[in-house]
């Protein structure tokens, strides 16, 4: 799996010191962006240059534990492959902990909205590294 | 049902002219807030004045079509009140077309996290008037 | 002048009780989009149909008094146009009182970044209405 | 000075495939949060076991030239120090030219607006290492 730290900020919390529901979407948005980095297919190049993308179907989430600002919040990211799709599945936890987890659903789909696609080779090989057995 | 319009702004698009998803997120959120103050229960007066809050658990939403700049959602939000929850269902709609929908699962938590508690009477009774029968 | 009213969300406020200035950031920048809306030249066709764009070289804001979740804060906007280039200045009051205030520089360029340009007559004539005499 | 690299996201981007300004001054702001959790006085501890603050009292911010989603921008802050207030002044840098630059000047302030006060003797040290000569 793809692993990163995120350290909540004084700007992401609420009037109870905890981190707002949106700025923790946002931490989950940038470990997606993270991880295709990691793996050399950066979103930004994807369009441009391969003529494809991976939009968003769905995106569930459960926020178990709260998050404070100075927390550093480990956010797992597995990507579970599928034939035109692949879910990216986050586990984000703190002090060992679930703090929150879930998924977001991607599919693999021609640029310009004409439909969906099978993940290429290349890009399943660089994911595929990340994937459970 | 409760429902408000979001126009979505030129700072909400990315490199393909549509609404980046968090961005998504963030009109969903503030709808959850402009409903709580039409109802009269606004989410920063709860904790302080009534002792208790409405914090998230859980949200699930899918996105079916993409939404661009100037674009005029309507987002409708029908609250499905459980007993010691609620759930915020929600379809935003552009040109009579599903845009996307889904839902916040909210517990209704003692103030200081000492566990949940049943949803109050007014609280029910405000929120029903937008419920579905 | 331009004039809306930014109703401040509990997701915007900090452990204070008081709006994040990032947030703030947000709103101003929300107000200056609607502006363009209001007089027909949103940003968001701007580049597409008229081939120039109004990019911010500078932004320089003070803040005076904090503003709160469920404070209606009236935003003012005043075009002070330039000949190749056109000042956002921002008054926000809430109760009367100035919370912040500043402005925003824009240049007219090309599309392209093939430099400034005047700023087109149609452009000017509305942006005047809003002018100060 | 402190230094840190903020690499701009695809979420950050706009139609042309550049930053947002708003995401821009949320880079801004994050880099003063990591500045001062590096100085060992973090935003989140000042209020709570200081008893005062850093509020922001102006921006001021120039954009020379646009950055894209996966640029490395080094953001540069420096401590100016005044006697009761502290001007964090940034140079953000893309390929060793300036994208931006700017400043944010902080008062410090006693818990609760009770107006302003000297800057304490060992906030004033921590970040006095981090001062030009």
């Amino acid at each position: 799996m793809y692993e990163r730290v995120w350290t909540v900020r004084f700007s992401d919390t609420d009037p109870f010191g905890i981190a707002h529901y949106p700025r923790i979407v946002d931490a989950i948005h940038e470990t997606s962006d993270m991880f295709m980095q990691e793996i050399d297919f950066p979103f930004w190049e994807l369009s441009q240059q391969r003529g494809f993308g991976l939009p968003l179907v769905e995106m569930n989430f459960e926020f178990e534990r709260p998050v404070e600002a100075g927390d550093e919040v480990t956010i797992e990211l597995t990507p579970n492959l599928g034939n035109r799709s692949v879910r990216f599945e986050y586990v984000a936890r703190h002090n060992s902990k679930v703090a929150f987890s879930g998924h977001e659903q991607r599919v693999c789909a021609h640029r310009g909205g004409e439909g969906s696609r099978e993940l290429p080779d290349d890009l399943r090989t660089a994911m595929a590294e990340y994937a459970d057995d």
